[in-house]
């Protein structure tokens, strides 16, 4: 058999049995293979779309899908949510078809340097050399993708390896299991959770689902640990009946609200706090400096067994953690704003929803409205690359089919990759899109004064300025087949959700909102974003007093 | 000063004075600086179609525009274009924000290996280290991308060297200007022109312009040597008036027939054909073995004073060459297809017209089609990186702002920086689109056979085939405010042309037409891609016979 089949039989063989493709010239071997072969291909429009889309559905499905992508440009373009999937340690095996071998020499018109921009985003690069070598190099980028923790891995995959004869499949790709950290440090995190000191624990990766939550909110309970989880998780469970959870916030000033006063911080599959950007005169670590920082685990051991061990060396096995109760927020009437989206998506939301949260500012009160909905799952932006939302959700839709995923997008995030929703069409994907439409880059009129370039102009203004011409997400939707609606009053809002809820396919509802922080004084930050909501009182007391205008 | 101001004030020294954007938060100090100067600055909602509008742009200028992105990322997404500039060999300025210098070791959500990724497309590529540095580090990287040849040059600006004191604009930028070719050089290309030996010259770069048109014109008629143009030229001027030049063919079956028979190439700012991708069996050099190749000048040579000089060595200053004659098609009826849209372009295109061709194989009639009409310039997809043609008539357009721009997208193509419409909105571009909607990746049709891959199922076929959803490109242009309409015919497609010829401003016509080459076979390719109109009649005689069915 040749290449292509031996390679798609290789990664079946892995259980990669999906691959999010934008094909080319080069890749058509591998593609005339697909017929012959039990590997779902799920055309994108868009490399972005198909490596955003790999990256929610090895959220979701906890396995890799393959990404096929069209040499150096194509991978270029699906470079940004590769980077989040770095970011987020989320596994992906990238097929990137290149020149035949001996045609590189020749600096035809996309012949560019592959393995340079892979490795921007790649642990595991390589070129493969030969179609009887093929198949182990697709094992090897299965295994290393497969972590812990995970990560991406690019296969180059020259054409005439792929069309090459004397390819041979391998049946048996074995991953080592993961460990548990050592006694050792097991004890010793123990020891510290019992010295009395004032303590936090964050919690990320692997331990934000609900095994981990409960085994963590019983730490809590007995020890008095507090428990945070990391600014932007790759999935976290929550909702009722699930242990509570404090996120670290986004803006730096409020992270370090949150953080202080605790003696001792204890990581688990979490990295220690930083501010997202720097900013003139601002601390970029969050810890405090007289906190000391503690890992449970490394990057490539088991975290949850660890975090089991844990439990078991407190004792705290049969402690009953506390969880949260169910609520739900009034429904809110009259004209739309991104708070009143926010508490009418809490006021539906069904149990077992899928939620990819690149909201951006008008989600800021998204937490506090849905913590007492039934329980769901939240993916987030990892990596701060925006146009990552609407892909993850593709790829959320396609890894849990029965499940109701619900995109929710800023209106310029969702411009960088728009493509999607032909997909969601195409495949026929359970996804409600809700499009926070407030005609700007609202978040950057925040970040201006931040970094301190707040005497603006005109001509900067504009940069931010989303509404000359407004965009109109149904005619996009529309464009590419998918059913829309445009809504401005939260009337509207409630029945397009509802029907959206209680209907399959793809829905998009374009929200017309005002910005959510519109003339808002960086001073009075906290306050707008709602913050006192989820803090203790006595931490609120302190930020209202540090920093009220 | 701050930096960002010392820097911008630094380019519009250098001349550049424009600069597309898709600025984040590391970008602020940059864009507040906006309102202090000159610079124009045109947003983008994805950076694709920033790299891409200043390709367009340079290639109608004649000297870089700049870019503004964010990150990696940002760079990330713009990275297929700035292939394409490129292999183009088009100036731009790159200007890249970055975490602040001290912040990058925290390794935050954005933090990526910023140069790796540039290094890709950039001959220039650094990471400012101080304030004071930073116009010096940018007039640098404006003398490198100026050339010849014009290149990618990338500027990494670190956000605090960005709003760093300390800023001194440089105001004197001086450029050395090139030198022609050696005499010897010269003598020698000269003598092989008059060694009666079957010669063919083919052309690139700056000589595809009306100048070295006319001298390479003088050459031809005096000498007998034929004029070839390479395969997808920068810019090239073309139509009634103007000598001539055939292109050489995209496939390679073509080209070979094409070059058949010539003893020896002389290259004029070109490189020698090669094949745009490797087929099994075939090879990927073009030129026959027997021919031997010669360069006019090299790439950092002034190739029309080169020209000139070789014009005078050869005494054909007075030569009148041979020129286009003026004729249009005759225009067609019914049900419209690619050909015939192609016929009712040459029947209706104005003079002056800027055409960015990214029609694939809609497009494959269009050089016969407009050969005689009134003069105008082609940009093509020089790098191969398909989604260019869009965001190139965007700064083809903010370049020449007195000239209508004709965009031909195929529809796959389109889609990749279909965000490029919303810029054409808000800058009130004069840009008619044409979207050959044919529903498919028709290319790859054709190129499934080629590689040999023929044998293809339902899954594969699927890969190649936009028809479920089918895309309906008008209401993606209203959605981003373009006017569109949406024809079938030729009689709807020649009013809408017409309408759009006629009035300023963004338009888009969405062209349904069949598939170029549905249920073609591979033999009767050069039939069906009608090369025989291109080609003289013993040549065309000799493909019909070798590539027969």
């Amino acid at each position: 058999m040749n290449g292509a089949k031996s390679l798609l039989l290789t990664l079946l063989n892995a259980g990669v049995d999906t691959c999010f493709t934008n094909p080319g010239t080069s890749e058509m071997h591998f593609v005339a293979a697909l017929d012959e072969s039990g590997m779902r291909a799920v055309l994108t429009l868009f490399e972005g779309v198909a490596t955003g889309a790999a990256d929610g559905y090895a959220r979701m499905a906890n396995k890799p899908a393959a990404t096929l992508l069209h040499l150096g440009c194509g991978l270029g373009n699906g470079l940004a949510n590769l980077h989040n999937a770095r970011k987020a340690k989320v596994p992906i095996v990238n097929i990137i078809g290149d020149h035949a071998t001996y045609h590189t020499q020749y600096d035809a018109q996309l012949q560019s340097d592959i393995e340079t921009v892979a490795r921007n985003v790649s642990t595991f690069v390589y070129t493969s050399k030969s179609t009887a070598e093929l198949s182990r190099d697709a094992a090897e980028a299965f295994k290393t993708a497969s972590g812990p923790p995970g990560q991406v891995a690019t296969l180059i995959l020259p054409a005439d390896v792929s069309w090459g004869e004397n390819g041979k499949p391998i049946t048996e790709i074995i991953i080592e299991a993961p460990k548990p950290s050592s006694k050792d440090r097991t004890k010793s995190i123990a020891k510290l959770l019992k010295n009395g000191k004032k303590t936090a624990i964050l919690l990320g990766g692997r331990v934000l689902l609900k095994d981990g939550l409960i085994l963590s909110g019983k730490i809590a309970k007995l020890t008095g640990a507090k428990l945070f989880a990391e600014v932007f998780p790759t999935r976290m469970q929550r909702g009722e009946g699930l242990p509570p959870v404090e996120r670290i916030a986004y803006l730096a000033e409020m992270a370090t609200v949150q953080l202080k006063g605790y003696d001792q911080l204890i990581l688990i599959d979490a990295k220690a706090p930083v501010s997202f950007f720097a900013y003139p005169g601002k601390k970029s670590y969050l810890v405090p400096d007289s906190c000391k920082v503690s890992e449970l685990c490394a990057l490539h051991e088991d975290a949850l067994a660890s975090l089991q061990a844990l439990v078991e060396e407190l004792g705290a096995g049969d402690t009953v953690p506390d969880l949260q109760s169910g609520f739900r927020p009034v429904l809110p009437e009259g004209k739309l704003t991104a708070e009143k989206s926010c508490q009418i998506i809490g006021a539906l939301l069904p149990e077992n929803v899928i939620i990819s949260d690149e909201g951006q500012t008008s989600g800021v009160k998204l937490p506090i409205n849905t913590s007492g909905a039934p329980p769901h799952d939240l993916l987030t932006l990892t990596g701060g690359a925006i146009g990552q939302g609407l892909p993850v959700a593709v790829g959320a839709a396609v890894a849990c089919p029965d499940r109701k995923v619900l995109a929710l997008q800023g209106d310029g995030s969702a411009m960088y990759t728009i493509q999607s929703l032909w997909t969601m069409k195409r495949e026929n994907l359970d996804v409600v899109v809700i499009i926070f439409n407030n005609r700007s880059y609202a978040i950057l009129n925040i970040e201006l004064q931040r970094v301190g370039a707040d005497k603006i102009g005109n001509k900067a203004k504009a940069q931010m300025d989303l509404s000359n011409p407004p965009i109109d997400f149904s005619s996009l939707a529309k464009g590419m087949g998918v059913e829309a609606v445009k809504v401005d009053t939260c009337e509207g809002f409630h029945d397009a959700l509802k029907k959206a809820f209680s209907t399959k396919g793809p829905f998009l509802i374009d929200a017309i909102v005002p910005p959510q922080f519109e003339g808002f004084k960086l001073k009075a930050l906290p306050h707008v974003l709602g913050l006192m909501e989820f803090l203790p009182t006595p931490l609120a007391k302190a930020l209202k007093k540090k920093l009220a205008p």
